[in-house]
């Protein structure tokens, strides 16, 4: 009995602690970092300040917790897909949709990244660990490049370093323009300008017919 | 004499009003919209509270001049490069490199960029100008096109974006990892990484040989 009554007790503190990642994300999302409050928090999740404090000692570390559940959600969709696709570029692709649409849908994936671009402001860079994301992106291209259906001028972490930039520019400037609302097309857009200088020659018909199929299948 | 007296004055005024934008770039730049205040602005550019109300009516004005001054300093740098070289992808290669350097270096252009990137918080995104640098971007990529020098598949409005898009995310990721410190060669891959999708195979080395060139030129 003392043990279920344990269980019970850590599953509803799971459940305030996610409550308030989701209030939080909202919040951060809405107002920025710098203007979001613990008392506009406690708002928007429904958990009471004392709650709140008693779960988490400042408005940092529920960014933090925001930031590291951003990075498992995350993780979790980079795992299937690589899982599901055999060919690098076909995994990128993928991946690169369904984190789109991932960061569309998801108010704590879309607060994560959003702290982490404005990390210099709250967070020790040098602390910071690259994302599912990130880490699989590098993972993929290192491999795709071994294999030979990747090719390009830059070393494996530089085109890692450089595609993941294209990224983050395409759902800044899509954020910015229409509040996301035309980025998968805009990740098309992308892919068909790297393309040339990523897949190599003899992959290159099978990626874009890929880019076609991933851009029907994530809008549907 | 009475004239004199006016112009000197209007020359105070401008004088005071660039104090408070500077003063205000570095305050938005370092704590960001949201967390800026006129007190803080009124302590950074050394200009009292009473003479920043009487140039501004509130802390939106003075973003949104800091964004316009950001317009015009970029645009007269966009000006200078295109007169300076002959073809389009030198342009664009130069641009790039020069943005970068002006951004590194000049707290205005720098907040202009960020605050426009936050502008969803504070300003109607339809009623946003493209800057001096979109701007001279998508000219010249139109311009290439017909002139044979660039060769997409994309149409010239869709390439201009998603080459904005790569460009912003160089400079957010170099921002977030290091403090602009490798922008400069990030901006170099970033080159690397596009040029098959986007310059025509003729002019490829030539091509190649200015992203060398300017990266030694602007690095200087």
């Amino acid at each position: 009995m003392a043990v279920e009554r344990r269980v019970a007790s850590q599953d509803r503190g799971r459940e305030t602690q996610q409550r308030i990642l989701d209030g939080a994300a909202r919040v951060f999302a809405s107002a920025g970092y710098g203007s979001a409050s613990l008392r506009s928090i406690s708002e928007a999740s429904g958990v009471s300040l004392g709650a709140i404090n008693f779960h988490f000692r400042s408005k940092e570390q529920i960014a933090r917790a925001v930031i590291e559940e951003q990075h498992a959600r995350t993780e979790g969709l980079a795992r299937d897909i690589v899982a599901a696709h055999s060919t690098t570029f076909a995994r990128l692709i993928h991946l690169s949709f369904a984190a789109s649409v991932q960061m569309h849908a998801d108010p704590v994936v879309q607060a994560g990244v959003e702290l982490t671009l404005q990390v210099g402001d709250f967070l020790d860079p040098s602390a910071r660990s690259a994302d599912g994301w990130d880490r699989t992106v590098a993972d993929q291209i290192a491999l795709g490049l071994e294999r030979g259906e990747l090719e390009s001028d830059l070393g494996a972490a530089a085109l890692a370093e450089t595609f993941l930039a294209c990224f983050t520019g395409a759902q800044i400037r899509s954020r910015v323009r229409d509040g996301r609302r035309e980025l998968l097309p805009a990740v098309r857009d992308l892919w068909l300008l790297i393309l040339p200088g990523v897949v190599a020659p003899a992959h290159r018909a099978a990626a874009r017919r890929t880019v076609d199929e991933a851009l029907a299948a994530h809008a549907a």
